[in-house]
């Protein structure tokens, strides 16, 4: 039996590892960041886990993406970490399921660590129309004079965001996406892919609407939808259209599923 | 920087990561045994390796073997564990490098650890013409009443075993295949494989021979030296011919690289 630590690294080896069309995976890399990269930074995020008994999300988040950042490659976790915290916490006092609350339970300093987070990963970032943008050094310090919880900031970018968005409405994709995981046969690698296959056709993937814009982002859920799992990592890797936010929600998937007991 | 901990999980990753020709990998699964299997496996030897700044080469061996085994698949780090075993004690008190004296100066005890290890772990073993013999459930209190130490031990069948022979031959392999896989450019995915491919050229991998027999050990030398990395993995995929103890090396190797600044 693994700890929520040891299961939260597996969970974000098991998404990394496995080749999920348009992502970097064993069978791509980008020119910025690698497959290998994703393994290191893997390896680094546990110790952000593993504070998580006695630690605040804001304090799980902030350890594990600088651990991430352990290699020279670009953003590799950052939106997988995102949501990872509240569910590692939650695993760590007894309970995954409860994320949603240690969520709704957040307070302004776990806001302050988030934007501080930003300082040891170069995360993109959109065009924000937001009182409290991570590209403002005093941002950390106006949530907490403004009593901002980092629950709030979620809500503020869950239209814009889907990790966000999974934060402020219950982990609901996450805990259904984990579900269906566990009851699938094949072997592991085919259950991550068809799990984030299956995730891509229902909603369009955020990190696409934000860097091709709307239509391109619903383009990908028809293709997901017509093509096969091989010819649509083929569309999405020539054209360079990386549903990374799909790809964070298999993670936290991933690892309800395995605190739920399921095995590799 | 990560810690002789992390980095010592990361070189499995890194290794387990990386497609070497006939091996389990990102593009091939064994029956009995999976690439995610390997990625798991990985997550859970690091409880052996946190142990390290205080324990000894068999408690750091037995813990990892333990950990390893936290899938349903078959054995996936065995010899790279007692291979990394040593080197992790020597990076925790401060220096890689002095891996060889660490070898030399296990006891008894540690032969004991080696022998429970295979409780944790269903691994291969060939007929062996030893007094100890690993299938003896006696043998682990045998080395300790004949005062037999694991560097005894990995004496006694280094003949047939190459990650034995590293143990008692100063690591010599493992020390220059990270020397060259520091300067080799191109890439952590072709840097790791490379080293791996060059290893194979130079000596028949022992559990190649142990399974298959010499004859085809000293084949794959031949075509390791005759085709491109592509051909000889779909040459030895195809034949089921795994080179196990060469990649062991490999797990070694990107460990000290890591040590001594090498970065992904």
């Amino acid at each position: 039996m693994l700890t929520p630590a040891e299961d939260a690294e597996a969970a974000l080896l098991l998404e990394a590892g496995t080749q999920k069309p348009g992502n970097v995976g064993p069978a791509r890399d980008f020119d910025d960041t690698t497959f290998h990269q994703f393994l290191v930074g893997g390896v680094g995020a546990r110790r952000g886990f593993e504070v998580a008994p006695e630690a605040t999300v804001g304090e799980v988040f902030v350890e594990s993406v600088r651990g991430s950042s352990a290699h020279r490659g670009g953003n590799t976790q950052f939106g997988a970490l995102l949501l990872l915290a509240p569910l590692v916490v939650a695993a760590a006092r007894g309970d995954v399921e409860e994320a949603p609350e240690v969520a709704e339970e957040t307070t302004p300093e776990d806001a302050a660590m988030f934007y501080e987070a930003f300082d040891y990963v170069d995360v993109h970032v959109g065009d924000a129309d937001t009182e409290y943008d991570v590209r403002d050094p005093e941002a950390r310090e106006k949530v907490v004079e403004d009593d901002v919880s980092l629950y709030d900031v979620m809500k503020e970018s869950a239209s814009r965001d889907g990790v966000a968005d999974e934060w402020t409405s219950g982990f609901g994709r996450t805990l259904h996406a984990a579900s269906r995981l566990e009851m699938r046969r094949g072997g592991t690698r085919n259950a991550v892919r068809d799990t984030y296959v299956d995730l891509l056709k229902e909603e369009p993937d955020t990190l696409v609407e934000e860097r091709r814009g709307r239509e391109e982002a619903r383009k990908v859920m028809e293709w997901a939808r017509e093509l096969p799992p091989d010819e649509l990592d083929e569309r999405l890797g020539e054209r360079e259209i990386n549903p990374g936010t799909t790809a964070d929600i298999v993670a936290g998937a991933v690892f309800v599923a395995l605190r739920r007991g399921w095995k590799v």
